[in-house]
């Protein structure tokens, strides 16, 4: 899809033709936000427009909505508000943070002396913070998640402590966005006394609920649209449910989370007390009081969208307040393809040899390309190929020995936004076999089935070779050639100097895993163009 | 202990007045070993005498051995050996190797045409070669030996392919060794001809083995000294004993291998051909043909010994030769304590945050002497919470978030050189748990038992209160009182500036952990000396 750029082009690791971002040193930007509940420092480690990642997070349990009257914030609420971003100044200053963005939304928004305490922490600490109305917050809860999830059109919803937000997104921008206070722990502030709820109780919220989302008159349009969730409720659901499932993959990156789990876990929490609900596996304990509104919130957005099903987004406003600087050259900052990005931020993260990886990836295309009419692979094979050429190694940034599987576990930490979590298995387990091995599927059988087990093993042949005459590092080999007939399969390798040990190797390593992948005898040969010719 | 120094001092992170060697540029060394059986190219990430990795490792099957005569290395053997250094070579041009260190042992060594075939390797690559009499073999061994274990006296012992090296160890250094032709490989050669092992072969080995080991007259004088084993045949019957026993760390360091386990691994190669023996869990199937006779040897030189079991040292020629760049300002160039170094190394290796790491390492240090009345531990215990205080934060290399379970997977994968199974696995608790949970043995049952858990457990909440005390990364919290009476426990925090985060973070994430156990209630409070006071 087009994109507009304000400066510049976008860069590519191939494109680098002294672009000036590329050149960009590495800095510490912190963001810090002060929310109802929780106040929250993040430090991204980044080079701007280049590759990001987040390298400290604190987080503080302030209670500003706490004791909050018509006056506004409570003396005891605004001491510890000051506390805390004090703590946080001095440990941007000892951490050499290079820039801080600060942004405050629902209970300062909504407290009378909300602007003056602004002052204060200006005056006394140095510190700016963009105060937000309901619009910019929707905005930069959106930016975040459009950076991480591929959604063309639909909604975006964030359900937070103080309140919720609602984005409409069209053509993959932000068009609009409304804040509604039915966040959590407002909530359970304003209607709760029971516990567990009371049917009563119960009433009572889900009709305020009603009566808020109905003031919403968009929402109406968006019905059957792709619907982006994000927000400490929403994790926390995801999680359950994940845990429910034993979901194989660490990270919550494309997660799906459908519309029958969230009844599901509404029942569960309407019959449990506030004891039995902190030890709800994947729950975090100081959630589980707020938990049950939340839920509420979220299913009555997803029946007014006759949504089946969310997909997470892990991003939130913090991110996308991060990511407006991050994309600063794109108008809107945005990354047209999420999943491109993802690959090369990782692989840049941790530091991948550029060489090798482009090399052994540009092979592997080679081979996936000629062998199209035996694999019938199509695109998105292509890409998770792709992605696992460029990251099988990082895991050695974790320790040589093994460094196969440290490449799978870095995968099932980070996830890849934009492939989907069981193309995410699929390229962790490319990863894991791309030396030795029998590839199976077995480490992640909840994502993955039998029609995988054929792609992985013939992706996996692909990517193996690939390694195998990438072996001397040296781009000795410049190409590969795949013939073949019934019986047989033969590659021949084109190289600079005579393939010895990349012959061998391959046949050794390569060789048997290709043969039962293709069906096929192996044969390998080599050919090296005479010096004098181009 | 003493040791001598060649010039400056040992190099401590506490104590860097300006030694040259600390301000080092970061160097790729790469160490070539052309073997028997393979060549192995390591190379190790640098800074001499400060820090050092392993960051690639190929192994190439070159079989130099194979068609050895009276005339030497065959033509076929030379010409795979050439293609393999020549691989290698490049390899080490292209990743930008500044030093290439590279020896030449068994096979090399027995062939007449040995001297001719390295000259031609220096004509033709560049390449020069040491070649190693067997003497100079065992002390690399156990120059790489010594750098991973804390042996004051004892035998080193390496079984390889063409041949094995004994060596006497005496106040920590090489005293005398010498090398036998009874490598795994070279016997194979010489008497196996039935699969499985006939019982008349079986003794011929044995006697052939009893006849090379009684020419080495010192060591009957080594009887019940401890035995260090290194080399692929000891890894790999090491690794048979671990995956039988379910052993839950990734790491070999420090792994006890009993003369008990090789005898059953030897009843058990008995017994089966060789298509069984390659799928016996643990063992590596391109080692199934040569396993038995370099375990009959290894039980024969225990049985020497009167040895029950070994300890394994991963190091072995390879890293003795880096190490004795990597220690030239030591002579020897051995480090007197193993473990100290190794926590350093691996903090190193990761980029610890230093400032961070050693302020928590102070307070947890204050905390623990204070308490010693109450908890009763000593140095043992304190050089784990020292470990653990410069380590726990390790993992963020992988990802901020879950980090401390990424600092518990470092440990495991990486372990600790100098710790045993055991200490290591309390430390990498130590890591999973310095921020919250409730600390448990259960990851690690086979090595931890019930007075570990009330170990872990004391440990773990000085760690956590530390790192609480440090939240601002500022070391605004300098130190910290304990004072006690029957029934309370009361911290009181000396800080720069009134500490309220630090507070109220212990309170609530520490207080909860060191009350359980230490089993008093516990109060905390603070002082701020005046600022004109020093």
């Amino acid at each position: 899809m087009a994109y507009n750029l304000k400066v510049g082009k976008l860069l590519h690791d191939t494109n680098q033709a002294g672009y000036p971002m590329d050149t960009n040193q590495t800095r510490r930007i912190a963001v810090i936000d002060l929310g109802s509940n929780t106040t929250r420092l993040i430090i991204m480690e980044t080079r701007l427009g280049f590759s990001y990642r987040l390298v400290d997070e604190v987080r503080e349990v302030t209670r500003l909505r706490q004791g909050l009257t018509s006056q506004g914030l409570s003396k005891k609420a605004i001491a510890r508000g000051l506390s805390t971003l004090r703590l946080y100044m001095d440990f941007c200053k000892q951490t050499k943070v290079d820039q801080v963005l600060a942004t405050a939304t629902s209970a300062v928004r909504d407290a009378a002396n909300g602007p003056a305490f602004l002052k204060r922490i200006k005056k006394e600490l140095g510190l700016s913070i963009q105060l937000l109305d309901g619009d910019k917050e929707a905005y930069y809860d959106t930016l975040g998640a459009l950076n991480e999830v591929e959604l063309q059109q639909g909604v975006v919803l964030d359900i937070g402590g103080g309140s919720i937000q609602l984005s409409q997104v069209k053509n993959r921008s932000f068009t609009k966005g409304v804040s509604l206070p039915l966040g959590a722990l407002a909530l359970t502030d304003l209607f709760i006394t029971s516990d567990p709820l009371s049917n009563k109780e119960f009433e009572k919220i889900n009709q305020e609920i009603t009566r808020q989302l109905e003031t919403i008159n968009w929402l109406s349009e968006k019905k059957k649209e792709p619907l982006v969730g994000l927000g400490g409720t929403i994790r926390n659901l995801a999680l359950i449910e994940a845990t429910r499932q034993k979901y194989p993959l660490h990270t919550q990156h494309g997660f799906i989370l459908k519309r029958s789990s969230v009844a599901k876990s509404i029942k569960i929490f309407r019959e449990l007390p506030l004891d039995k609900r902190q030890i709800i596996p994947g729950l975090s304990s100081d959630r589980a009081d707020i938990i049950l509104p939340g839920a509420m919130v979220l299913l009555a957005v997803m029946d007014r969208l006759k949504a089946k099903s969310l997909e997470l987004s892990v991003n939130g406003l913090r991110e996308g307040v991060f990511l407006e600087l991050f994309w600063s050259h794109l108008d809107p900052p945005i990354i047209p393809s999420v999943k491109h990005f993802s690959v090369l931020n990782l692989a840049r993260n941790y530091n991948y040899e550029k060489e090798h990886a482009n090399h052994v990836s540009f092979l592997a295309g080679r081979l996936f390309e000629q062998l199209t009419p035996l694999h019938d692979l199509g695109a998105k094979e292509r890409d998770m190929l792709y992605a696992a050429a460029l990251l099988h190694d990082l895991g050695r940034i974790i320790g040589y020995t093994s460094h196969h599987k440290h490449s799978q576990t870095l995968l099932e930490y980070n996830g890849i936004p934009g492939y989907t979590p069981r193309e995410t298995a699929l390229i962790a387990l490319l990863c894991r076999y791309h030396r030795k091995g029998r590839p199976v599927i077995s480490d992640y059988k909840l994502l993955l089935n039998k029609k995988d087990q054929i792609i992985l093993q013939r992706l996996s042949s692909i990517l193996r070779v690939a390694e195998c005459l990438e072996r001397g590092r040296n781009a000795n080999v410049t190409d590969v050639i795949a013939t073949w007939d019934k019986e047989n399969l033969r590659l021949t390798l084109i190289a600079t100097q005579y393939p010895a040990v990349e012959l061998w190797q391959t046949a050794r390593n390569a060789g048997p895993l290709l043969s039962i992948a293709f069906e096929k005898e192996i044969s390998l040969d080599s050919f090296s163009p005479p010096l004098n010719s181009a």
